[in-house]
This record gives C-alpha cells, structure tokens and sequence, in this order.
C-alpha cells in the first residue's frame, strides 16, 4: 500500500491534503481545464447560461473528476492536449447532473450556497444542464477518439439511469443493499470510472490499464458516495449543506439499509413513518442517528467504505510506479477521511 | 417548384397527405428506426425510463425528424445502415427536448395526452429526457462519424441555447423579431437542419449539397414553427393541446410581436397586461386573436412562414432529382397547410 509509512493526515494542515498535493502536481493542466471550461460555458445568445453556470463552477468544487481525467492521463505519459479538453467534458456532465439533481431534490443548498433552481428557478436549471451536457459532447468530439467518446457516452447513459433508479428507490424501505450499490455506481462511480479510463484510452494505455484505470475510478467512487452518504448524517455544517437532507427526502442510503435490517418492530414503524412517508416530527433526525448507532450502521457504514478504498488502490498496483500513482493512492485515503 | 400541376392538398384524404407519401416511401428504413428505438429506450434497472419514453414516443407524433435524415440519406444514394441509427438519434433527442420543454412550461396536455410530468412528476420528466439524451450520443458514436458527431452535438447545444433564451424572452414584449428568430432557430429549425445534414455527410454528399440539405432543413424547420405557432391561436382541438397555452405562458411569438408593432396605447396596456404580467382574464385568448387579425398580424405570419417554405424548396433545387426531392417539396408545402 503506496501510503504505508507516511505520517497520519493532518486535516489541520491544508497544504497537507492529498487533494492539494495532487492539484500542485497537476497545477499547469487543471489552470488550461478551468480556462478552457470558462470559454467553453460562454454564450453569446443567452447570457443566462454562464451566469448559472458560473455559480455553480466557481463555488469551489474539488474538481476531483477533472483531475482524475489528468493525473490518468500524465500517469500514463501523455504529453497532450486532448486530456485538457475531457477533463473539462467531465467537470460539464458533473455540473449539469448537479443542476438536474437540485431540481429533482428540490435542493435549496449546495457548496454552502442558494442552489441555481432557488437563486433562478427550475426551468433555468433543467435548461442549463442540457446546454453544459452539449457542450460537454462538442468537446469530446474535437478530441477526435471514437472509444472515449463511446465511454463517456455509456456513463452519461448510466449517470441518468442511476439517477432514475434512486427516484423510485425513494421511501422504499425494502430497497436492497444491491439496489442501493447499483445506484451509486450510477450517481456518482460510473462518471468516475469513465474519468479514469479516458486518461488512459487518450495516452494510448493498453486493455489491461485501462481496465485498472476502471476499477479504480469505480471504486474509488463508490468509497466517496458511501462517504458522503455518511457526512449527511455525521458531517458538520461545513459540509455545505444541510444535515439530514438524505433523510427528509426519503433516500434509502447505506446506513439507513444497515439500521433498519436490525430493526425492532417499534423501530420499523419509525423508519416507515420518517422514510417511508415522509412525516419528520421534532427529534427524528437525532433518532435516526441514534438507531444507526446502536446497530452499528454507521461503524459497518463506515468499513464498507474502506472496504472499497482498498480495491481502489489495489487497482492501482497493476499500473506503472509515477509519482501520480502514489497521489491517486493518497486521495483514495483521503476520500474517507474528509469531513467535507 | 415541383409541387406545380398537382391536384391540391386534400386533407379529407389521410393517404394523400404528402407526409404520409413520403412515410410510404420510407417504410422499410421507418420500421427499422422504430425496432431500434423501442430496443435503445429499454432499461433493465429503471424501467420508469420505458414507460416515460413510450408514453411520449408512442403517442403518435409525426416522425417528421427522423424522415428527414432518411430522405437525406436515400435521395444522396446511401445504402445503409447508419442512417437508421441517426434517425433514432434525431427522435431520440427530440423526444428528450419535449419531456424537459413540458416541465419547463408545465405543461398539461401533449398530443392530445397528458403530459409525462403530470403522469408521473417533473423529477421523472428531467432524469428520462436525460437518459435519452445519453442514449443518443451512444447511438450516434455507433455511426462512427466526426462530422456526423460534430454537426449534431452542436445542434444540442443551440437547442438548449434557443430554450434558454426563450425563458428569458418571455414576458418580455419589447422582444424583438430577431430574437423571435433567433428562439426559433434554436429550439425547432437547429435539429432539422441537423438532421438533413448528418443524412447527407453519412451519405458522403459533398460540401455543396450538404449545405442545401441544411438549408433546407433550416427554412423547414422555421416555416414549421412559425405555423406551429399560428396553430396555437387558430388551431382547432385536434392539435392535440390546449389553445393560447402560449399567450398564458407569455410566449411572444412572432403573430403577437406584430400586433404589438401596430398597437395604440389602450392595446399596449392590454398586451402588457396579458403577456407582459401574466393576468389572463376571460375572453382574452379571443381578444388577443381579433387584435392579432385587426393589424394583420396573423396574415403576415402566414407569409412569412410561406416564405421560408419557398427558400426551403429553393434549397432542395440545389440537390440533385430524385423522386424523393419531390416528396421534400411537397413536405415543405404540406408544413404550412397543415392543421395539426
């Protein structure tokens, strides 16, 4: 395990965290990415557009998807420019499915700020998406490769088909860990998968680190969304928005599985009363907490996570040694570490 | 124009309609578009997704996009099979366009149905029309073409752009004819100047005669809008949605810019009311229409879209004979006759 022997992270030390160490050593290419994603969000018939837009790229994301695509790519010796161009196509796809999704939750929060639909409306939303989804397949097709277009397109297809998954899935209180897996894998894993492979396809890598390259953005994806599934209930408010959020909206999250699997007939009925109709009173927020606790939901939670950090950096030990590698590793780590 | 020393239009006679002739002539290719479009919109983990698209596929719409890139590709000799895939893509893309436009405008009524937002929710409505969207960009990469890939990723994105700049227009009644046409454009003529094209260049058509097949497509496209527009206020129930759903939506379209041109200040009070603030009280839609008929407004729009017809028919004369040119021209002619 390349992080063996380094001092424990300090989140106290920015400067410290791998994500930053990353950033520095991709510093050149992510200044062409943010460049590139500034030109490319303009238009000149709808000044609407870039003002959405805006909001929402420049409330400081981490930018991790855009940088997969990049330390990919230069891990495995591309000297460029096209890595340039799909990192920005993934920053796109991401921020038009944050668009939709606040639509869709009704979100009035998101990176510590009025969401898009509430400082415009959801029509501006929905809109603005399809227009940065566009434009994110107008980038891909100058970088001028069927095989990454043909993957970025199947994990657009995923994206929306997770997304849809989950809406269903909401309240259900039978959803399976397989269903929830399935979703995630959707939501979030499947853009970061595809994020890691187009690094690769685009240097040339061959089938086998293209495969390694897969397997570490879709586990590595996973391990975020478990995570954040968790910082909805455990995080502060750092996190940028409001705790407890999964929980109003009725989603089936991995913690919530886990307690109700455990779950007494009393506590069946809270949790089909809180998820399953929605009906919050006073307290239910703190309860659920409590009961995921005490069925050692959150601790099991928490493994399953680490659980996929390690296949992610075991993914990682069938490429080559670079100095990326072992950055890629870090953010593995540091993914379930953050507390935001 | 090849239309001269037919018998008129009747429209009593379903099989004289020169859209169904041109459905005739293309009937093997439409069928194999409808296999391929009932297999592509499947979903093995969300079937909400298949329910969505049939509702709205199979409401019987009129296929007009995906004839055109048929007709483009048959009239510039192409043998197959690719144009089938596009074809796919254009309704595909469409299909998308009008689930997102319904929750735009919450609308109620689509093709004499009820709307997919209003069946299921607008959650449903954004996520599908997203899946679809990805699902077309799969189907388009499976034709292998960059230009092809190119010319109909730009077309995605001057939808969004003309549905973006709509949003901002409405309400607005000092919006001009210019951005009237501008909209237009964007959400209509930019996918069936597209899909003429994309048939054309899979054909391997050269620079000139893609250029009037997309000019073509182009005046199509904005005829038929401007007449869809028309229909809006002299319509009759079998359009299939409700009359003056524009007027109430505060659409300017080019029938109320016209009539605002020539208004006298009690009129201007009155279109502000309506259109500019939204207050729609009874006996409006039809004062709007004896406004609209008074100044001429609904005559002149009439020639204008009869305009772009002759430019369309113009744009066809550059290409080379065949039998399914005539069927073009007469599909040009039939847009303005319609009445559905």
């Amino acid at each position: 395990m390349s992080s063996l022997g380094k001092p424990p992270m300090s989140l106290d030390h920015a400067r410290a965290k791998p994500h930053d160490r990353l950033a520095a050593a991709l510093e050149e290419d992510l200044g062409a990415v943010g460049t590139l994603i500034r030109e490319r969000m303009q238009s000149e018939a709808a000044p609407r557009i870039p003002a959405v837009t805006a909001h929402l790229i420049e409330a400081g994301g981490k930018r991790l998807r855009p940088m997969l695509v990049l330390a990919a790519a230069r891990m495995m010796g591309y000297p460029g420019p096209y890595h340039v161009h799909l990192a920005a196509v993934v920053e796109f796809i991401h921020t038009a499915t944050l668009l939709h999704d606040d639509v869709v939750d009704d979100s009035k929060q998101r990176r510590g700020r009025p969401t898009a639909n509430l400082l415009w409306d959801n029509m501006s939303s929905v809109l603005v998406g399809d227009y940065l989804f566009a434009r994110a397949f107008q980038l891909m097709v100058e970088a001028r490769n069927l095989q990454v277009l043909g993957l970025l397109s199947d994990a657009a297809a995923t994206i929306a088909e997770g997304e849809v998954l989950q809406l269903v899935a909401a309240r259900d209180v039978s959803t399976t860990e397989a269903t929830y897996l399935r979703i995630v894998r959707g939501k979030t894993a499947a853009l970061f998968a595809a994020a890691c492979q187009a690094g690769g396809v685009i240097a040339g890598a061959g089938a086998d680190q293209e495969a390694a390259l897969r397997e570490y953005g879709d586990a590595l994806g996973i391990a975020f969304q478990i995570v954040d599934d968790l910082l909805d209930i455990e995080g502060t408010e750092a996190i940028g928005k409001n705790r407890g959020d999964d929980l109003r909206e009725g989603k089936l999250t991995l913690p919530v599985i886990r307690a109700l699997a455990g779950a007494e007939a009393e506590e069946q009925a809270f949790w089909a009363r809180l998820i399953g109709r929605g009906q919050v009173e006073d307290g239910d927020i703190e309860r659920a907490r409590d009961l995921m606790e005490r069925h050692g939901a959150l601790a099991s939670t928490r493994a399953e996570a680490e659980m996929w950090v390690a296949r992610a950096k075991a993914a990682l030990d069938r490429l080559p040694e670079h100095p990326v590698r072992e950055l890629l590793a870090d953010i593995a780590d540091y993914v379930v570490a953050r507390e935001v």
